[in-house]
């Protein structure tokens, strides 16, 4: 398996596009952006579990039944959460985006993202809808990337190359962080694309297995969103004999996914609202794997260690206090605390008590962009990563005054 | 039922002092505190559920397995936790207050306040104690509650007088926020007092009845601190006759014990770290308490709301995605949202869809000091109050370099 370039139309098949039809007032922002398959493919979704829920979420869900999709089509600047007429909305927005592509409407991922509580226009969709299938194509990635950014600096793409059967598979997606994510049994918008035959029922299989170590240990802001869908497509397009079943070639898709998954994973918290620095909190030496991933996930959901992280602080009481408070069972007296980046590695706790270590150098470790915090609770063999972003004060200027 | 002015001493037959002794680096700042009842007093207390606890928490909790105190010692500047040595600190801080005072150190109160990991001198503290002791009085009630401030910007307050038997009684406390602040079965730092006379079983019973509807429903940031304590002396210098079961005077004790815990709530949240304004969510038309609890406390926690708040953004999408998330079993088409402050009241939701209306009337509304968000469920009689603070740059500020 070999990393490559691209997102969404790595695999063989995928053609996309992203423009600006009129939903964002800002005309330099892509706002509406679709992803078509040459064949309609095998398709998993996983969905939030907040009860409040985007009203495309239910459309989706209807469509995705049967387990084949041909297209996905996403607007940001609008979440058409909330609203009167969301569920009719969001039933349009896929109607005529069957139309344009000449396919049925159940075979149709529809998404939104953006501000809850506001009518959605359709309007400048569907007036926007023709040249966006018009531009459809395997360089439009990109753009597709782009129309699903919300306070996103940076478009999120990932793909993988891998060997099933003897053929050559691909497997790439796209993903919008970046505030609003603390996924919960689902995630933020991820759609995943792989020109790879696999059957519906192994595909959702392999789906949920995935997110649950992956974009479910994502934390920017401990909000878990009404609107987190994560789609995959398998077009089936590079002729390996269909996974219909457990087994190597489903390993080696698991892995495949994985390597994608994580990449996105790293990238929407790396991008977190205001964030500066990429924080991955690693835990390893649990009694079991749940206990790994409850302190992994409250060390990064700390507003205090976040906090720390942005001063460069290397104020490793949190990380035990986030420990000590997240639920799991842990023997504070064992745990070890190390923080490490591209400048070193240092440890600042051991056996629950502080270490004396040098400042200077931990300073040098922190101001890196990314870094991870080690934490080894020696109580047995099961560990966990979770991701996450430091608190900056322009979290706090893009959240103040986020709706004008 | 009163209020009154004061705080610790309010009630019959204590002292208190606070001074700077040598913890903290700025001399302007008070590090040392002592409250102190001129007779042994029934005694009951609540703690942290954090599996992290700081090393005066067990000294505190063996010394009242009797149910009676007469002293509270309490520093800032270090919260002796995560030390090699700070059981030992603890008792010593402990064992020294009682020799001044000439009382057993099974009567002390001991508890720290401020950085997690970095060992605690007692040198200081030995140093200061004759002074600290020497200064007791009823004014230095102000003293004590500056002694135990940490981030904090104001000292925190608040006492009643009631009436118990025909004999007027006292009851008042002093607060400490204003960071790590999300309690948990236990809270912040809290030292009441009162000269009612109360078995030790039933004090015990009045405060953590208490707390849950209190303390525990604030929420400055998430997190749990390592050390938190709230702690009661009853002295019965009222001269009342002692409460030994539950009826009238136990319910009047219970109504001040709470005026006064709402009032110090208030305070804690007010003076949040970096908040600009108090933010108070009051769900109504619950199925049940655990789900108004529920939903109340997780939209004082979102991040996105607090930020929100700061910026007088009337974005009640996140309200509804915070209550959506929060695990409490509601119908999302049945919810009400309306913002509330001097400035006025205003609907912003109603069944769960976006209502129009005035975004001037709502920014004036949100420009307040004191917000209110009242959330009606729709579903039954139970309701919740929680409280919290907007997250402002100054946060970030104060804890991007905390330790320094």
């Amino acid at each position: 398996m070999r990393v490559v370039e691209g997102g969404v139309c790595a695999a063989k098949g995928f053609t996309a596009n992203g423009i600006h039809c009129g939903i964002r007032k800002n005309h330099s922002k892509k706002d509406l952006s679709l992803i078509f398959s040459a064949v309609p493919a095998s398709a998993a979704a996983v969905y939030t579990t907040n009860l409040v829920k985007g009203a495309p979420l239910a459309v989706t869900k209807r469509h995705l039944q049967n387990g084949t999709a041909q297209a996905v089509v996403c607007n940001s600047g609008n979440a058409n959460t909330c609203n009167a007429n969301g569920r009719e909305i969001a039933e349009a927005m896929s109607d005529l985006t069957a139309k344009q592509l000449g396919i049925p409407a159940e075979d149709i991922i529809v998404a939104s993202t953006g501000v809850i509580g506001q009518p959605l226009d359709i309007t400048p969709i569907a007036a926007g809808l023709p040249l966006l299938a018009a531009g459809l194509s395997a360089e439009g990635c990109h753009a597709a990337a782009e129309g699903i950014m919300t306070t996103d600096t940076v478009r999120k793409e990932a793909a993988v190359e891998f060997t099933l059967g003897g053929r050559t598979c691909r497997l790439g997606g796209i993903a919008k962080g970046s505030g609003m994510i603390h996924p919960n049994m689902a995630t933020m918008l991820v759609f995943l694309t792989t020109d790879a035959a696999i059957s519906p029922q192994m595909l959702q299989k392999a789906l949920s297995g995935d997110v649950a170590g992956t974009f479910n240990m994502i934390s920017i802001d401990g909000d878990t969103s009404t609107n987190d869908m994560v789609t995959i497509l398998a077009n089936g397009m590079a002729g390996n004999p269909e996974i219909t079943a457990g087994g190597g070639d489903f390993a080696e898709f698991m892995k495949a996914l994985n390597t994608v998954t994580i990449a996105l994973c790293r990238k929407i918290a790396g991008d977190g609202e205001g964030a500066t620095k990429l924080l991955e909190c690693r835990v390893s030496g649990a009694a079991d794997s749940a206990t790994a991933k409850t302190a992994a996930k409250s060390v990064i959901c700390s507003s205090l260690l976040k906090a720390a992280m942005f001063g460069a602080d290397a104020n490793w009481g949190r990380v035990l206090c986030a420990i000590g408070y997240s639920g799991a069972a842990v023997d504070v007296e064992k745990i070890d605390v190390s923080f490490q980046s591209a400048a070193g590695c240092i440890a600042v706790c051991q056996n629950g008590t502080g270490v004396d270590f040098s400042e200077e150098l931990a300073k040098r470790i922190l101001s890196e962009k990314e870094i991870e915090i080690l934490v080894g609770l020696n109580s047995g063999n099961a560990c966990a990563t979770a991701w996450g972003c430091d608190l900056t004060y322009d979290y706090v200027r893009i959240n103040g005054d986020y709706r004008t």
